[in-house]
């Protein structure tokens, strides 16, 4: 994959959207979400608005449950904002148009008829059904809610920590993808109450501020770009890894699975010695 | 999946076999592995000399790798011992024989023909080659080796703490799983270097003493059980897993994937409870 990435050409990223990208700011570091507008909208429409209200400012991650998900809400409701309370209709799903890219893995998936990836998200299709829908693979980030599908606000976000939980794929919105940072999340002490929850507020786990990308001082932000997965170096990077040839490898699998493909990440500063010509 | 192990009965769990068992104790507390002999006998005969050699004792946890693996060695051989250089032949496949247990999932795999449980281990067979392994599913415990397929020792031992890394199935000697403690590893700060290993020895990432159970007072043993993998009780846990029938679920999937199928674990305590009558 190293080899792939490192004669990738620059047209082969793109720089993530600063009105879709999310800064959240640990005691550890930062996280840096990009959000799923596409999949998404009315979730994500309703946590940048959570976000430019302070919302989750102060909040705290009140659950990290070992090979599944760390989450973050104010559970007892204590610090309403105007859009805390608005719960959003169940975007789990989206009709599947012409327009919206898809590049197909070619070895098939255990839940879905189809499965790849779309705008630099792994996602997943039925034709037949004319459906299409984001895939909770390692870093997704999603939406909580109650039992009523409609009841999810973006008040309560997930972040995946473990194997891929696929059977929570079409049951919630899913509304991002952590693109830097994920570590600081999935080494959090696990929360010892049932399905993890803290039975105590855990010192390392509050959110401090966050902020959307494009409200940060040009100065102050953080140049990701993500590799685009419509192109052929993805294509390579993802035969890269069906085939891994380093001479290490006794056995090959001349197979991938969804969730074991990298989308891979860079800081756009990284871009200038790799265009160089050699 | 709790409402089906209410109802098990005490067949349906098999204690730990002490001779089979290691307890590995960092300074956060003990991972319980469980050893598979019928998959790597000869990397498990040497796992259990190095113990016995007290080789681990006071080695550290050198590398983790978010989403992928945590891995203790003695990386520059300074505390050789009689059996640490004693390199074991490839056991990254085995025979299928008519005698060693299979329980197949129903519902496919990306990377095998067959995929189920054998003996309380997630595993996969290729009838048409006579072969079965090992998976690469969270918790699984494997041996470390160089470039050459016969070079593993047992003396560097790595556990998946993150989403399957199924490409490394018939690569690896998988030796066990962790029955009990994984988020001790999980849960370590992750290493900064490539690869995730460590720059530096980290404080919490000794491993202080590694026993066999067999050599632990019968008072101080953990009397864990393990569900069996061949029951009717296995089965109605594997049909939970694929229909979630809690009303929260707004699509059930019908499928599982074999690494999403949790292979319980218990106290041998809470037995008494579960078999009472109502």
């Amino acid at each position: 994959m190293s080899e792939v990435l490192a004669v990738s050409k620059p047209g082969d990223w793109r720089a993530t959207d600063p009105q879709n990208t999310l800064y959240v700011d640990l005691p550890a570091g930062r996280v840096v979400i990009e959000l799923a507008p596409a999949f998404a909208p009315l979730h994500v429409e309703n946590i940048k608005r959570l976000v430019r209200e302070g919302y989750y400012d102060g909040l705290r991650i009140i659950r990290v449950q070992d090979n599944y998900v760390a989450q973050w809400a104010d559970p007892d409701n204590r610090h309403p904002t105007a859009s805390s309370g608005k719960s959003m209709p169940p975007e789990f799903e989206r009709p599947l148009t012409a327009n919206i890219p898809f590049s197909m893995l070619p070895d098939g998936d255990v839940y879905a008829p189809e499965v790849g990836f779309s705008g630099g998200l792994p996602a997943a299709r039925d034709a037949k059904h004319g459906l299409m829908w984001l895939a909770h693979c390692y870093g997704m980030v999603g939406v909580g809610r109650d039992v009523n599908p409609g009841s999810g606000s973006g008040a309560e976000i997930y972040v995946v920590i473990g194997h891929s939980p696929r059977h929570l794929d079409r049951n919630v919105a899913l509304v991002g993808r952590v693109l830097r940072g994920i570590e600081l999340l999935s080494s959090l002490p696990r929360g010892t109450a049932a399905m993890g929850f803290y039975e105590k507020p855990q010192q390392p786990a509050a959110i401090m501020k966050v902020r959307l990308e494009a409200d940060v001082a040009a100065a102050e932000r953080e140049d990701l770009e993500v590799i685009r997965t419509d192109t052929q170096t993805f294509a390579a990077l993802i035969e890269s890894r069906r085939n891994r040839w380093d001479s290490w490898f006794a056995y090959r699998a001349d197979r991938v699975e969804l969730c074991n493909v990298p989308i891979a990440v860079r800081t756009a500063a990284a871009k200038a010695p790799s265009s160089k010509a050699p």
